[in-house]
């Protein structure tokens, strides 16, 4: 059973996007082919929709659910002709939350993503380049302004989490690789003691990381099992004896990683 | 008048934040207090929140306001208990959603950002690493494999474009600067010739260029409004004598340009 899902928004279509997925996700059983609409801001566009989404409904033989977070009323209403099943988010909460608070909404369309507070966005954007300036271990010497530096294993998971943490909450991440001569002392790496405070290790099945290794450099050493066992254990072993706070990733999406470590080291947000 | 905004979630919050955000940026006369509250996935946590949600209606001396995307209705009642206004996203629409789709939800905690679908996820990863791979011009050669190549002025915003396409759509994003030397010919970089097809190009207003240019190279000839002014001009006129279709980032954020090139080039989703 195929149903079409509708993405719409006068702005990205983020929002809609990612509430859409998010309600439609409890519904595994039901194949659904998503369309974001993004910039659905004036209504020759809005009709246009409608014929596409009424062209889905004869297709489908079933109602197209259309998620939409539109803030203009006219648009809204033009949209809500369709013979779609609406998911109005807007419609159904501003009215109550004007209410509430006792002003009217400015129905300012696509707010949310825009640059609505320069800093915020400043911050974000040099937590950014922080972010790769400061990749495996390039640069030790800007660790003092670092708001976390993450550790692990070479492919554990901690360049991408850098970035995703410095796109979606601000924060300047460092990250530095553990490689074998680190581990033979059995201490935390020098250029690491000053900033303890600031460390964060991640970790991962072997099996994994032997799978992930074995796509940079088939068949090596360096991407062997025996390898990836052996180095996690002495970097599980380190962190507990170093008292580092760090988790497992193997099961876990970026957003999930960088969400736990958010609420781990109880950094603040940036945004 | 401040007001505080709770956004809750038995997953990352990520959801919540995301449509809590878009409304509350209709009400910009009033000042948000924002607390993003993850993982309140047992009882427990949820009446430590109700404790916290009722503080806050003591401190501000009005309802604190309440986003929530819980999926355990248990968790959900418990909250609801709070003194806040509620915004009970997932009550509002999953009961709908159920009739309409004839099926009942499988209220599972977490999936939005969960890896759901591997092969999806780790595109997306892979695409992160792409994006880290082929930044800067630094290997033309696997060009042939990218989804779009994003060309424009060194510090144009094409490095956190890239990275967020990657992340937010999967997409093989590439990037290539645009120098003087390039210029001199007045024609497309020869490493772009057979790539025409994938190319977008980013611009950005001179004096926009110059201050963020001269946060990494003060006072440098590289910085000067000058050369700001005639890298912009040059590399515009070659966009438009080279067809190549290109879009103006002064006033966006990552977020907006992405989805603007995703809408003008028409690239698939890949998540």
């Amino acid at each position: 059973m195929k149903r079409t899902a509708f993405f719409i928004s006068d702005g990205t279509g983020l929002t809609a996007e990612a509430l859409g997925n998010s309600l439609l996700a409890q519904f595994e059983k039901i194949d659904f082919e998503r369309v974001t609409m993004p910039y659905i801001d004036d209504l020759d566009k809005a009709n246009d929709l409608v014929t596409r989404i009424n062209h889905a409904e004869q297709t489908d033989g079933a109602k197209p659910l259309v998620f939409d977070t539109i803030v203009n009323n006219d648009i809204r209403e033009a949209i809500g002709k369709a013979n779609g099943f609406m998911v109005d988010i807007f419609g159904t909460f501003l009215h109550p939350l004007e209410t509430e608070l006792s002003v009217s909404s400015s129905y300012t369309v696509g707010r949310s993503h825009a640059i609505s507070n320069e800093s915020n966005y400043e911050r974000r954007i040099k937590a950014v380049n922080f972010a790769l300036d400061n990749d495996d271990g390039a640069r030790i010497r800007h660790y003092s302004e670092a708001d976390l530096i993450l550790v692990g294993a070479s492919r554990s998971g901690k360049t991408p989490t850098c970035l995703y943490l410095a796109l979606q909450y601000g924060v300047k991440a460092a990250n530095y690789p553990i490689t074998e001569e680190d581990l033979q002392d059995q201490q935390l790496p020098e250029a690491l003691k000053p900033h303890k405070e600031k460390i964060f290790g991640l970790t991962i099945e072997p099996e994994r990381l032997a799978t992930i290794r074995n796509e940079r450099r088939p068949n090596s050493r360096y991407a062997s099992i025996k390898q990836c066992m052996l180095e996690v254990e002495e970097i599980e072993l380190m962190y507990r004896r170093e008292r580092i706070p760090y988790m497992n990733t193997t099961a876990y999406s970026v957003e999930e990683i960088s969400t736990r470590i958010m609420v781990s080291t109880g950094l603040k947000r940036n945004r």
